[in-house]
């Protein structure tokens, strides 16, 4: 069951997101000013066209009607992704997302009927400040205000010692989700108590935040 | 534990993490070129100053040798971003982050000794592109190119059954790491076999990508 997206502009963001839809084999319309961006894009999107998304013609001509999710991820120039916006909206596109710059970018996009408003370099930079407060959690996922699942380096209070042995899940009240490997690269998405940790592992562990930075402090932080 | 930071281009990205690092008490060097970025910035971080990060002389002025960790945030000047990570290392930076804007930029980042290279625009372009494709799939957490972990809201293909019953695990390969009560708001983070699913719930799933879109596929993608 493919479904038919468009990205406007292939910047970083719009690349990206270009990308990875069409990597789990969706069909995309890639749109980008740039001839060089187009051509980037040729043999990943389904369709990659030269074209100003803010000429009504050209977005009429290319079918855009027809497609479910439009993704707007033109950056610099605001009053691009503003007209832009306006236009697919007034064609009836079900489903818009746009990448906003500020806050007042934003309140314009909401107003004239975006779905869904993103700050892709705001929300990373938040999340790479708390991975670099703590420079053992190499990634986070916030499930709610107070629980996470956090990716921690094994540190050498933990390499060599078994999941049993540590007893994570009654002394700290996290588990152990998965256990990357250093040197192969893979993941074990079942490790058993009797699984060793090696030097290189990255533990994935869920829990309440004060149990996992317990934990961190207790078995992470090197003295 | 105050420790000292210094964030170097305060763009989208940079701005918001020397906002978060401050916001979380931590002391913020915040350095830009320009005079307005500066001033956005004089009461939120420690120090604001504008200076060319690529000048040596300005660099060891401000003292940032006394700096644990620094991040280089500018973005489209590419060789500016170059300069200043080589000085920094020069100058004996413990810990140096810095975003890159493409993978030739990345390469030599390393090569010149960069401890974190990061792409902002790239990792959330993923990020929502996963969400994009399964609007079940509230939030995803990539631990590597084929395995995540996502948050799924329970269909009513779920909804009263256990996890026994499911046997998520032999079926589709996939874990269920806790059940997020969409009533209590509260997380289970050792969900048992016996757990019933409710309405309103969200299962945290971990698997590889394959397997979990599988199990979307047969289990959450209502008919
Ligand atoms: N009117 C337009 N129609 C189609 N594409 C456009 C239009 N205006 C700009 N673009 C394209 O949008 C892309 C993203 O724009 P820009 O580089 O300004 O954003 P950015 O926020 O710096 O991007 P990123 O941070 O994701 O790299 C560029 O490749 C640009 O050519
Ligand atoms: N040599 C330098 N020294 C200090 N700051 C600099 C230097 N060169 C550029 N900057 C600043 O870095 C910031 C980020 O640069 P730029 O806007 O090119 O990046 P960007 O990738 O588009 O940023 P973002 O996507 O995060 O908004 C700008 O505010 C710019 O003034
Ligand atoms: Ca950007
Ligand atoms: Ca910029
Ligand atoms: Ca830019
Ligand atoms: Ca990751």
């Amino acid at each position: 069951m493919k479904r038919e997206f468009a990205v406007i502009g292939l910047g970083r963001f719009g690349g990206s997101v270009c990308r990875e839809l069409s990597r789990e084999g969706m069909e995309v319309l890639a749109i980008d000013t740039t001839e060089s961006k187009v051509n980037e894009f040729r043999n990943i999107a389904s369709h990659a066209v030269i074209a100003d998304a803010t000429d009504e013609k050209v977005l009429k001509e290319l079918g855009i009607r027809n497609i479910d999710h439009v993704i707007v991820a033109i950056g610099e120039d605001i009053q691009a992704s503003i007209l832009t916006t306006l236009m697919l909206k007034e064609l009836g596109i079900k489903k818009i997302t746009v990448k906003a710059q500020n806050d007042y970018h934003e309140k314009v996009l909401i107003k004239i009927g975006a779905d869904q408003v993103i700050h892709p370099e705001r929300d990373m930079g938040k999340k790479i400040a708390h991975s670099i407060i703590s420079s053992n959690i190499l990634d986070h996922l916030e499930l709610s205000d107070d629980h996470s699942i956090v990716e921690i380096k094994a540190s050498n209070k933990i390499v060599g010692r078994t999941l049993v042995d540590l007893d994570i899940r009654a002394n700290y009240g996290c588990n152990v989700v998965a256990i990357k490997s250093g040197e192969s690269k893979e993941i074990n998405v079942s490790p058993m108590a009797t699984e060793r940790i090696l030097d290189g592992d990255t533990l994935v562990i869920i829990g309440a935040d004060k149990d996992i930075s317990r934990f961190e402090k207790q078995l992470v932080i090197e003295d």
